[in-house]
């Protein structure tokens, strides 16, 4: 592909600083990036590498006004890379049918245009979108549904009644609807809880490598729209994350938890069950969430509380052995004082 | 499947409170139960719940005598209602033969009434019990043995040489029996050290998805019978894990540990190898076990300390940057003390 | 296989005591071995097993000089117990062929010797070495290659343009290749930033099962030659592992991150992205690295910080509560203090 900075910073709602004439015919990363290439720099601070960059243009944010290449100006440079990026690198795609080598049932619904690989398992009463893309070694479990334009990566499971919307991402090995980890105690013995619900996932999310989401106990577990999940992450049962939340690897959430729209969640973060996490709250990597969360705040530590008391507690632990020292030399001190007093206020 | 109200008090060894002749269809949670349907509530707190709920029949503890429905008192609600759900929900098996799609080693013993999906392999020498499924993508290699009525699902790898008890549960992505994580360094290389050992997974084991259990160097790693573990827990070589124990998503076990009967361990409890922890221990989430752990304790924290101790600590250590304040003034205080005396007992 | 107990030593450059000409049927752990087998103590505060032992003979470290069995010295019993166990274990490598339920595009180059099993997938202008070994489930992914020798157990994943070089493991589950976690916000939502670049594994590398491996945003991913991962890590795009690493379980290590060689991290530890771990580094379990960490220490904590502070760190930590106490104490005996010296001196 071929085109010229003038028309990619009208694409991305941007200015051409320079010669919007140049003709840009890929994307690179600053250091890697070759002539004809456009690349990014995300903040002012990284400047420097304006001039040792072989790029034919940067996108820039609006501070920087000046540099050898042409510049493409544009409030958030790297969202504007993120969608050149795309724009250079997505194909049209393109049907592949559905292999012999494959097990559709005769009840599966099956819309247009489907790319079906070997060894991909559709049980009976599925519901198959448009477009869709199963890689080999998928498994779709009885009356689970897929949206159009959805792809599943090799080798993941959907279970029976999962309903996954459009345009969502499976990764390779992903497990969406096995059963929630129920069970109550006879005597010692553990007693398994039938979990009759489901899991609905629905459009734009995308899961990682891996990661597990189980099915409701009653009624569902729900990702809902948009939300973005990290590699190897487990959702237990019954949980709900928000719009457009983000969930990075390792991360565990425990039964019936909700968790509100456009919340982080750092890596290996664990989350108890039953309880909420507000709108908007962002949460450090390895926190251990063991209580509600109000929103709109940063939590960290473990358990998680407000990050900046999470700060000062981290700094005053790494004076702990300090003040162990200066506690002992106080009492000495004080033994030596109430001495000195109790000897007639003079010092010996 | 209708019963009623009295049928499932004499099933669970309960007694009814009120309409005993009322007819049950189904079963539903609390908040979503329907006409018709039995829910429970599982402590006398929620009895507020019990005028919201549109349920016929409610599973309650004895101290609750009274409401708008129909009771079934009993001493444990919780299992009473698993055991009236699974008798509402729980299909008679049918078996649905051997896909020809699969692969069957010529040399494997089959049971009967086997449910064998597409895509399954099952290698040479294995033994398959009867009433087995295996669902598609499932790997069985040489001389594995599964128990009669277990179920392997989707994706579920199980190496040579593993031994399967009956009624044994995997859910999918589960891999049993891949080599231990055993180096030894020459210089600065890591040599393999074979691991010539198996796995042991005993009757009425269930393991969540994509949980990963290692075979051992020598001799075996067990599961006992009714460990339950959820899913993406990492179990290492020659680990054994006691009757009924519990073990929740992510947890990682090191090598030779042993975990007693009726044990349970918290979501991304992390335990080092080679220690043992007690019968009847619970280990709170995310906790670090460094040391034995002795028996019918509970335990949190990183290292893991009785529990008791470790919200003490905990306390103590949200005051800590006011500690270090208070510790500040008082050297000021004593200085000054101390000046006083130096001075001849007299205040500035 | 039976070998003298002198051939054993001369293989593993160490010394006879006793009787070199006892032979040698099996490799035993000290607990179960049988008479005719050779089994190893790691430490001489193991010797009181020597006498429990049923092996025939004993590699034992040279301060170890008497015993009732032969001995074979030598100066890491370990290490010569990992070859000779590899020399009594390990099977002459024999192709079993393609099975004709793989499919395996035309335009993949193929070596010689292969073994692939059913239900294995291996994409276009793949490049497949001599004597490699694919289980079934296997998804290979377009113009991904791997050299010779290597393994990949059953259901990993390799996607597109992964580079695998020799004698590489990869065990079941494993997932190599899927896009990196990157995600830029357009007010709430999450626009993709497309992964355009690829995982290299280099020779003698082995990952444990279901650990999962992102491709790079641009350039590559890459873990260099000898790294040995356990189960379920994450390895998030861009991160370099530097040669001879040892990554233990349910480790994640985000974005871009540069681990040295010849570094341990220990089970569950997390690394934010965009930071160095120097080389022969050690992490303790469970660890938080949040800044570079200089070469050839250890470390631990969360954040983790060198080891022996930490340690001191912790002491100080369990003495809390009874700091705190302590503080309250003096706090009284101060102000009594002050009291009695603005009274004049005197105690009252």
């Amino acid at each position: 592909m071929k085109k010229k900075l003038k028309e990619l910073a009208e694409f991305v709602g941007g200015t051409v600083v320079g010669d919007g004439e140049v003709e840009i015919t890929g994307v690179g990363p600053i250091e890697g990036a070759r002539p004809g290439e456009i690349t990014f720099i995300a903040h002012p601070k990284f400047l420097s590498k304006l001039s040792e960059t072989a790029a034919s243009a940067v996108i820039v944010s609006p501070e920087i006004t000046q540099a050898k290449q042409s510049l493409l100006s544009v409030k958030n440079p790297q969202l504007a890379f993120a969608k050149i990026l795309t724009l250079y690198t997505s194909q049209p795609y393109q049907p592949k049918g559905i292999d012999s080598r494959s097990w559709i049932s005769p009840s599966a619904q099956l819309g247009k245009e489907l790319t079906i690989y070997p060894f991909v398992y559709v049980g009976d009463r599925c519901r198959i979108g448009d477009r869709v893309t199963l890689y080999p070694g998928v498994y779709v479990g009885e009356e689970a549904s897929i949206g159009e334009d959805s792809i599943l990566y090799s080798n993941v499971s959907v279970h029976d009644r999962t309903a996954i919307g459009k345009r969502v991402i499976l990764y390779s090995g992903v497990v969406v609807g096995s059963d929630g980890f129920g069970y109550v105690k006879d005597g010692k013995k553990n007693v398994k809880i039938p979990q009759v619900g489901w899991v609905e996932i629905e459009d734009d999310v995308e899961i990682g490598a891996n990661t597990t989401i189980d099915r409701a106990a009653f009624g569902k577990t729900d990702l809902r729209r948009g939300v973005k999940i990290d590699n190897l992450a487990q959702i237990a049962h019954n949980v709900v994350v928000g719009e457009d939340s983000i969930i990075v690897a390792q991360v565990g959430i425990a039964g019936s938890t909700k968790i509100g729209s456009n919340v982080t969640l750092g890596g290996q973060v664990g989350i108890v069950d039953h309880i909420e996490v507000g709108d908007n709250v962002m949460v450090a990597a390895q926190a251990g969430v063991m209580h509600n969360l109000p929103p709109n705040q940063v939590y960290s530590g473990g358990p998680a509380i407000p990050h900046r008391e999470n700060l000062k507690m981290v700094a005053a632990l790494s004076k702990l052995p300090e003040m162990k020292k200066i506690l002992n030399e106080i009492e000495k001190r004080l033994k030596k004082i109430e001495e000195t007093l109790s000897s007639g206020g003079k010092e010996k």
